[in-house]
């Protein structure tokens, strides 16, 4: 589409969305031993945000966090997770994105819809990215990953804040859930593995210790090397054990249960 | 106020709310050995409901949530926590409530506000019933703490679904953190902090178990017994160890970390 058709587009869509309540996406992936986050970059401006979008409304909210997500970046994720509801006042105040709707002579319709206050729920999903190439959409750029901490700025409005509260409670969670079925390939090596928790939880582990209290969770398939040609000094690999996996997620890692 | 006066105060405010976005706050409290919810009845309805309301287009989420709550019953709790959003198409559909709202002339403000569709943030706080008395605000007959499970039905729209949730929440939850601070008195039994912990995992547990689980746990002190009288045959008193339970909150029962 050109970018008369956009905002044709646009203004006739405007009046299908819930107004002052949007959808922001964090996808956080694991790669190159860092955890990255997909972000956007508008076309002719600097600002990079979070593939984002709003409601629909006949639509429920579950359901148009994955049309966002698809309609922004490409990206179907079956199992997107509502990690907290953005709500400040001045939340779009921060990083303020001056898009052309600020600027040239859109229908009075869309400014008046971009200019109402957003609470924004942020949904979070953890993939592998390599399992999929993200698409931007027609107002972006390009869609891709980059490194948590190291995202091009400015992120719009409060998207940093989301990222960081997207990272602190994945570090939260990985203390006493399983996790990296979603985010490794599906066969690893203990280093893998350990690189993961070390990217999320931000420091080193024991090597020798890790290895013991990953093993004793019994939630990983560990399977026969190949023996052909130098094989035997390649390291095992591992699958995540689905159901001992689930299991263990349900009742978690803690004792009292 | 009466009622004419509540409509005029009504109109007054409506315009000063945020459409289509509301709040509901789930308060757990836990009493007589069960977990227990604060529900308000509507004066003139056989409704029951969570406390509820809107947030001001000039107020922060967070701040609406705490302001809902006291306006509705009368109690402040700094540590409300979002739950979830409830945001299906259909969600006021479930037990629909008709309010005077629907059948009296009720200026035309009213009426539109209230038919919007409405996506609802479930916040969760778990409380020690004994700390406070709660008054039902002026559209309410009773505000009281009924068993999970037994409140006085129809609870309007999808209200039992976020306590369910909550429920389902919070005995994930109990799993992998130390919990009971904010629900027992300052002082327990080791029965006591049994008792909670049954009420939120929905069985029984073993006695001898449960008390060298928890003892390994350092999160409790342990007070000294009152040598009066056959207070010798009485069982010890505990209270949690703030700093411990902190920590123990921060780093989680799992044991990667």
């Amino acid at each position: 589409m050109n970018p008369k058709q956009q905002v044709e587009q646009l203004a006739k869509e405007i009046n299908s969305y819930i107004p002052g309540m949007s959808i922001d996406c964090v996808l956080l992936g694991y790669k190159e031993g860092r955890m990255h986050v997909l972000v956007l970059k508008f076309k002719n401006a600097d600002h990079w945000a979070l593939p984002g979008g709003f409601i629909k409304k006949d639509e429920d909210m579950e359901l148009a966090a994955q049309r966002v997500l698809f309609s922004r970046t490409g990206v179907t994720i079956p199992f997107l997770k509502q990690l907290r509801a953005f709500g400040t006042v001045n939340r779009r105040q921060i990083n303020k994105f001056y898009s052309p709707i600020d600027y040239l002579p859109f229908p009075q319709a869309i400014k008046d819809f971009f200019n109402e206050r957003f609470i924004s729920m942020a949904y979070l999903a953890l993939v592998n990215p390599e399992t999929f190439v993200p698409v931007p959409d027609d107002f972006s750029e390009v869609c891709e990953w980059h490194p948590i901490g190291e995202v091009p700025y400015p992120l719009i409005y409060d998207h940093a804040d989301m990222i960081d509260y997207a990272q602190q409670y994945i570090r939260q969670q990985i203390k006493y859930q399983p996790m990296g079925f979603s985010l490794l390939p599906e066969r690893f090596t203990m280093n893998d593995l350990r690189g993961l928790y070390e990217a999320v939880l931000g420091h080193e582990l024991d090597r020798a210790n890790f290895q013991k209290k990953i093993l004793k969770l019994e939630i990983l398939n560990r399977h026969e090397k190949q023996m052909s040609g130098g094989a035997h000094k390649a390291p095992y690999l591992y699958s995540f054990n689905v159901e001992q996996y689930n299991k263990t997620l349900e009742k978690g890692l803690g004792f009292i249960s």
